[in-house]
């Protein structure tokens, strides 16, 4: 269970400069999208950074949902800054790709895949010492700000995969609900099913005392260790959050206490999964968002096809914990009756049921699109989701149980219609 | 918010060379006390460290609730040693000495006070590079190892203050349930009422929105920030642990389940009142431990009249309870239903009483000494208790109601007997 330094308060942007200054940044890299550079959020960064007479240069072009050439972009113009601290400020694709960025630009002579999640890359462990990295969310799902992984499309073999280790997680988190408020209400959703299912798949994934192989050395242990009496706090915490909180936040942009406690259930759960990992949810994600073909999603302003991360998770979630509930029953039906579920006649047998169900309400009053056909998928593309999954070892191993590629096959077929 | 990177699991000791080593050690400071450094704890860090070929010296003079004299020895002993790192194993005592010694032997031209809290020293925020400092707690109760304070008697004054600041957070908690099989049982108990105020301290603490004056940068925040939505997390779960396995870890030594909770919810509560911060049991705990006379604790072995830590601390909690309640009624409440009271016909004004006759029953089922007059304290030391509490602004403030000397004094004095 490791550190994830958090500020949270209405107004903690504008300590920015200070904190820099604090951490002896003399020439700071501030990270961006385009949408987000016009917006209140970098705005009051840059102010704060001009009161602390700290330089800066700003980096806006970060892509929504990065691959490999926008983070070596990124990487490129970090080196040639030779900055001496980092601040991301925007959802999860810009934290990710400031993290990978910051690594990279301290270790020059390391090759792109070095540091890439095996079996894709060589994931080797992070040595060099980084710069410090301030991580301003402004969306509500992603946890980044607590996390040591970075997420991107590996555009060689169309699959998502990440950089994950302790050393690039962020040296703070500015946890500032005023930066929810300009969240359109499909972001606001798809960014809360993100939460949901990093809570939901830390709080079933495999139990830390029943992964394996046990590293010989510590420093061998991956971020990812399996549910524990820590993530699960957590997570448990961030599902009461969900349930209470996600419809009104994207139903009302104006409720600043619905969308402030999205806003910290984003750090709770990315504290329980960045320690604890996920699974079938997130595995089968990656290829579901790297293959987009024709699909632009509502509300984002970006110019290529994309399904958002949270929208691409949370639609295989009735069929993967209807899979999953086997395997610890009362932790499917616990998180069914979080969700509102009335489980008092429940058998422990139907605990999947139960879970798909309520999972399933839940995305259809929020208007979700009817499973992965509404995204343009069909049966005949299964192959290719099953293909693209498997390389995401690093995270289905957390599954409670085990998966075939008929299994995989199985749940994106389940998962292309849900209601 | 700062969380705590801490490792749990049985056997996990066993790992500190290694983490040593990736941390690259070195020469190590091994630092305990007399009694523990012939026990299994100490032995198991001692071959870890051969085995990992780490050159280190073992300091075991740590005084069990040191004092300044004592903290001084220690910090002579690693300056002239010129470590490059430190293991503490032992109770709070050792790990708080091993903190105070990383921070002053990292800064050889400091005046001790420096960075001694404020009114009783100058404290300065600290700005040296301190050492890696792994804790491995073998008490179930200072949560020490998750937070940057280190707590001593100031012989000068006959009180307790301490340090606190972020800098001096261990490194790496080691939580390691199978050091708690050797600890006697008055120790468990008196460990366990120190996290059973620490919870309801911090869960009773001001908010965190509340606090004032708010500091203009945010390096001069104090460690102690007030209630807050994560700090409350940890304060309820910790208190949970507590009502279902204190009375189990007490009453048998070899009930591993309910000594691992409990050492468990040591580190949880420590996550809790290190960014929270505790208030009044606390404040007034510390005259009632630094001008003890003849009492020593029954199972500690130690050449000094003695009030154990946790002892000084829970004596006070049904007064001060009562006191507080007025303010936020509701979680006195909660709190007392986490400890077994039936609160469904429990009036808002009853709060206080509810949940100091709670605790009353609690210690009174532990055999805990019926009030400070077993200690014995008598009705004329009460100045010179409420004189000691004075100084110990830092935590008092935190109350979430303002105390007078008169206000204190009659606390101490409802403290006198419990039953």
């Amino acid at each position: 269970m490791a550190v994830s330094n958090i500020r949270y308060g209405a107004g903690v942007t504008k300590e920015v400069g200070m904190d820099l200054q604090n951490m002896g940044a003399k020439k700071v890299c501030l990270m961006t999208d385009k949408n987000l550079s016009q917006l209140p959020p970098v705005q009051t960064v840059m102010d704060s950074l001009v009161k602390s007479g700290i330089s800066f240069q700003v980096y806006d072009s970060v892509r929504v949902e990065p691959t490999d050439g926008s983070f070596m972009d990124a990487i490129e113009f970090a080196k040639k800054g030779a900055f001496d601290a980092y601040v991301a400020v925007g959802g999860g694709s810009t934290m990710d790709t400031c993290k990978a960025t910051n690594l990279y630009a301290s270790s020059p002579h390391s090759e792109f895949l070095d540091y890439v999640n095996a079996p894709i890359g060589k994931g080797k462990p992070v040595t060099v010492p980084l710069k410090p990295l301030i991580a301003v969310p402004t969306t509500s799902g992603t946890g980044s700000e607590t996390t040591g992984v970075a997420i991107f499309d590996y555009e060689h073999m169309k699959v998502k995969t990440g950089i994950a280790s302790r050393a690039i997680k962020p040296t703070l988190g500015l946890v500032d609900p005023l930066h929810t408020l300009h969240m359109p209400c499909q972001v606001v959703a798809n960014s809360g099913f993100d939460v949901l299912c990093h809570a939901l798949e830390s709080y079933t994934a495999i139990p830390y005392s029943m992964r394996s192989p046990c590293p010989s050395n510590p420093i061998q242990r991956p971020a990812y260790q399996g549910s524990n009496p820590i993530s699960d706090i957590w997570a448990v915490h961030a599902l009461r959050i969900v349930a209470k909180y996600l419809k009104r936040a994207v139903k009302n942009p104006d409720d600043l206490e619905a969308r402030s406690s999205m806003h910290l259930a984003s750090a709770f759960a990315g504290i329980g999964f960045g320690n604890a990992g996920v699974h079938l949810c997130h595995g089968m994600s990656y290829p579901i968002s790297g293959l987009v073909k024709t699909y632009k999603a509502k509300e984002y302003n970006v110019d290529h096809p994309l399904v958002p991360h949270g929208l691409s998770v949370v639609l295989t979630s009735p069929a993967v914990f209807t899979f999953t509930a086997q395997m610890f029953p009362e932790r499917h039906l616990e998180t069914a009756e979080i969700l509102g579920a009335d489980i008092r006649t429940a058998r422990t047998e139907d605990a999947g049921l139960v879970l798909a169900d309520t999972l399933r309400q839940f995305l259809f009053d929020l208007n979700v699109d009817d499973g992965l056909a509404a995204l343009g998928y069909s049966k005949d593309d299964i192959p290719s989701l099953v293909k693209g999954t498997l390389p995401q070892e690093r995270v289905t191993k957390l599954a409670p149980r085990a998966q075939s590629e008929e299994d995989l096959s199985a749940l994106f077929e389940a998962s292309m219609k849900l209601y």
